[in-house]
C-alpha cells in the first residue's frame, strides 16, 4: 500500500519521523509536510500566494520527503493533485501530533484538517495524536496506527470516514485498551491575556485553561482521561440534520 | 438585539457595510473584522502571534468597530471573550461574502467559520454569502439576513444551529424562493497550476475549476443554481454516527 504521510508540527518534528519510520513496515511511504509548525491552522488552504515545494532528505532515512510552504490540507492536496498524480495513495496518515486533538477541538486542528482533506478526496485517511504533550517516546503510537491502517484500508462500509486516534502518554503496559468514541465537549476559561508592548498599545494572546466538563459516556476526553486510546469516527459534511426538519418548518419566505 | 458582525473578506469589504447598516434596523451593531481579507482560512486561530485590535471609524457610519490583525474565528473569540466581556452578543452575523459558500467548500470557508466559533460559544449565529461574484448590490441579501435573524434569535429548537444562507445574484423579484437544503458534494478539477520563477524553480498556484457533479434534490448547490436561496442548518460536531457502530465491530486491540 502507498501511504502519504503528512502533519502539521512541520516536517523536522519527532511524532512524524517516527511514524514514518514505522509505517515503512507496511507499505511505500512518502512524506509531504509543512515547512515549519503549522498548529491550529484548522482547514485552512493557500489561495493568496503560492506554494513552494521542496525534495528533502527525510533524516536518517530514504524515505521520498517533500517540505510544503503551506498549511496540512495544502500538503495533502498538492501531493495528491500534483507531486504524487499518477501515484494516488491508499491512506493518507497524519501525525503523530505533539499533544491531544480530542472533541470540539478537532474542528482547529491542522492534524485532523490534513486526514479529512483526504477523505474528501475519497482517500482512506487516519490522524493520530498523543493524549499529552508529556511524551517520552511515539514508537507506540506508530506500531499501533500501522495495525489501524491495514485493518481499515478499502472497507467499504466505513469508506468515508476519517480514523481520528488519541494516544496515552503513558507505559504501553498501563494502556487500558482501546475506546471507539464520540467527540466529546471541550471549553475553555481566560482565553485572551492582554499585554502592553513598550509604545503602550494593546495586544492579546490567545491563551486559555481547559474547562473540566461534564462527558458523554462515549466521549473521547473521557475515555482518555481512564487510560485507553480513543478511536473517533469522524466525516467532513457538517449539514446539522438534526434540525433540518425544525428549520423547514419555520417556512421562511423570500 | 445586540449583533456581533463579521467576516472574512476584510473590515473594509462592501459587503460588511451594507450588512451592518441593515442590521442597525433591528439592533446594535458591532463590528469585528479582520484587518485584510482572510479567504480560505477555514477556522485557524492565532496561536503564535498575538493579535492586535484597532478601534476604526467604520465608513460614514457611527457603528463600534474593531479592526483585527486575525482570522475570522479569532476576530469571533477576541470580540466575545475580551472586547465585550460585558456585552455579550445575542447574535453573530458573517458576512456577506463576495462569493458562495456552498457543499463542501463550507470547510474551508473563512466566513462560515466565524459563524461556527460563535456556535462553540453557545451564541446564535448566521453565515451569508452572495450565490456568485457577479454582485450588482448587497442590500436585497442584507434585509434577508435582518429578517431571518429575528425568527431564529433565541429558538431553543434550534439552539446549537448555525444557518448558512446562500443569496441568488439575480435581480430580487427573479429569486424564486427560499429552500432549506443539505450542504450538497463540490469537487475540482485542475486544482493546481505549475509556473517556474525566473531562477527556473518551481512554484504551485491553487485553482481549480468545480466539477458538474449529480446533487442530491435537498442540495444547497441546487438550490442556488435553480434561483433559490439556500438555507443550510450546519453545525460542528464532526462525529461519524453512521459508522461509529461499524468501527466499533472491527475490535480493535491495543
Amino acid at each position: 500500500m502507498r501511504i502519504l504521510v503528512t502533519n502539521d508540527d512541520g516536517i523536522f518534528a519527532e511524532g512524524i519521523y517516527d511514524l514514518a519510520k514505522a509505517l515503512q513496515d507496511i507499505g511505500e511511504v512518502i512524506v509531504a509536510a509543512p515547512n515549519s509548525e503549522r498548529s491550529a491552522t484548522g482547514h485552512a488552504i493557500t489561495i493568496h500566494h503560492p506554494l513552494r515545494v521542496d525534495k528533502v532528505r527525510f533524516f536518517d532515512t530514504t524515505i521520498e520527503a517533500y517540505s510544503i510552504s503551506g498549511t496540512p490540507a495544502d500538503c495533502v492536496k498538492l501531493a495528491v493533485e500534483a507531486l504524487l498524480k499518477d501515484r494516488r495513495p491508499d491512506i493518507v496518515i497524519s501525525g503523530i501530533n505533539n499533544g491531544p486533538n480530542l472533541g470540539t477541538d478537532v474542528i482547529y486542528s491542522g492534524t485532523v484538517s490534513a486526514a479529512v482533506e483526504a477523505a474528501i478526496m475519497d482517500i482512506d485517511s487516519i490522524a493520530i495524536s498523543m493524549g499529552s504533550t508529556n511524551i517520552t517516546q511515539y514508537t507506540d503510537a506508530a506500531n499501533f496506527v500501522c495495525r489501524i491502517a491495514k485493518e481499515i484500508i478499502h472497507n467499504n462500509d466505513i469508506k468515508d470516514t476519517i480514523i481520528n486516534i488519541n494516544y496515552p502518554t503513558c507505559p504501553k503496559e498501563e494502556v487500558k485498551g482501546v475506546k471507539v468514541t464520540t467527540l466529546g465537549v471541550r471549553k475553555y476559561e481566560n482565553t485572551f491575556i492582554e499585554r502592553k508592548d513598550p509604545r503602550g498599545n494593546s495586544y492579546y494572546w490567545t491563551s486559555g485553561n481547559v474547562v473540566d466538563m461534564e462527558q458523554n459516556q462515549d466521549s473521547d476526553i473521557l475515555a482518555l482521561q481512564n487510560g485507553y486510546i480513543s478511536i473517533t469516527p469522524i466525516h467532513f459534511d457538517l449539514t446539522h440534520f438534526k434540525t433540518f426538519e425544525k428549520i423547514k418548518k419555520l417556512n421562511f419566505q423570500k
